[in-house]
């Protein structure tokens, strides 16, 4: 059979995306690992498929499958790339779109300069739902580290992130302070960590180290996080813009018991054929 | 401009193959680079670019881009992808295609089971030609190393390379031994390491070390050097299965003097659209 897909980005994070409302096609792991490869396939970081909805008052069941074919919950970057897909494909012409994933529904709102928002959930607080070895809940804890005693933020965004403040991105100690905090006791599943320069109360430069990948170009989960740990700290406002290496996200949050919401761009790049 | 290509690789080295006879599209190095991005764009190795012939003898003109958008002579694995691209696409109906190169005119051979034989040209074997220090041609040379005295055979096909004969690809120390050699004094050019193992005068395996890269899925050049130092060395007969990681290649070789015949595999793995 030949199977039509797009791939698109969003801020390099990118992503082979098909259509299986209006196509039938068997995927399976071994399928998906060798259309993932980047030689001798059409390479990907996640493939994203678009299919009919269980529940009449949803639009689509948007499903998420790393490159080596795992199917996984939650993909920000994915995500608003889903939303520029099913509209650019006529599969819905809506503006607010109800979506079914693994880890429950969300709905995806493309605002009107194209950009997507995509509701990332309430963030995590409280230690041990982080989890992270801490008596009580602060703004700030101290943890020690082969260079000292260091502060951190620490949220979880459904995976667990450490967030520092720095004075200069450029300079900060990414991949070694990142590796050890990584794997530090004090966080029992590992962390992604942060390092945010704080340009404003509205504006940030962020590097994340992310847990067993190292340093990425636009982690979207660490995004939140860090505009979460800003705030908490009172050193953001509620609406902050957030740079990373790979482009620019808008992060907003009201606060304890909110959902924090992510506005980004999702880019096409190419429409493909593939002969299975 | 909407520009149709075909994503192809010949053992792994991946292609972006575009038809510039029946399209129209002006090339620069940035939109090479931006297409090259395996994440942001299409993502390959190398460009392949089919033009009509500057002379009518000749079928086709090929250029070859590589990622950094520069321009380059010759590379055996894209040959091969070229030739099926044509025949595929109906540009032509040959099956002795001439093709007009930066590095002069090649013909490519479509065999009766699919495969192409591309002619890589007449070997180099004087020293100086290679460019390699010793004060003239023999079958094998002595070289100095950190671990010892070891022998080589060394040969250009355009490129220099250096062949060592191994009881075993598997156990041989191709990165490190491989990176000795690469910037060994006696390589005023550096060179490609090829670590070979002869399972009988028809069948070897190889694994390359190429210059400035590491170790190689499927070296082109690195299997035509590895069968002329073997006949050479009086190990080989005039046809030689070369089974590199990436798969297997047919190398011929009549001796001194005549060119060197390259017979393998093309894939097309899918059929592209980019808005420019």
């Amino acid at each position: 059979m030949l199977l039509r897909f797009t791939k698109m980005h969003g801020l390099g994070n990118d992503f082979m995306v098909v259509d299986l409302v209006t196509q039938h096609c068997k995927l399976n792991e071994d399928l998906i690992r060798s259309l993932a490869d980047r030689h001798r396939g059409i390479g990907f970081d996640q493939l994203l498929v678009v299919e009919p909805p269980s529940q009449p008052n949803n639009d689509f069941k948007y499903r998420i499958y790393n490159a080596d074919g795992g199917e996984v919950e939650q993909c920000g970057n994915g995500a608003r790339c889903f939303a520029r897909f099913v509209l650019d494909k006529k599969l819905t012409t809506k503006n607010h779109i109800k979506v079914e994933t693994l880890s429950g529904d969300i709905e995806l709102i493309v605002e009107a300069d194209g950009n997507i928002t995509v509701d990332m959930g309430i963030p995590k607080l409280a230690p041990s739902r982080i989890p992270f070895n801490a008596p009580q809940q602060q703004a700030t804890y101290k943890v020690q580290t082969v260079g000292g005693e260091i502060e951190l933020g620490a949220a979880s965004m459904g995976n667990p992130h450490a967030v520092l403040v720095v004075d200069s991105i450029n300079n900060a100690p990414v991949n070694t302070l990142g590796a050890e905090l990584e794997s530090h006791p004090d966080f029992p599943q590992r962390v992604n960590v942060g390092f945010m320069e704080v340009l404003s109360r509205q504006e940030i430069n962020l590097r994340v180290f992310e847990r067993g990948v190292g340093e990425t170009q636009a982690c979207g989960t660490g995004a939140c996080a860090a505009v979460v740990v800003g705030c908490i700290q009172g050193l953001l406002d509620e609406q902050v813009t957030v740079n990373l290496p790979g482009g620019s996200l808008t992060i907003q949050w009201q606060g304890e018991g909110h959902s924090v919401k992510m506005t980004g761009p999702a880019c096409r790049v190419f429409e493909g054929q593939i002969r299975l």
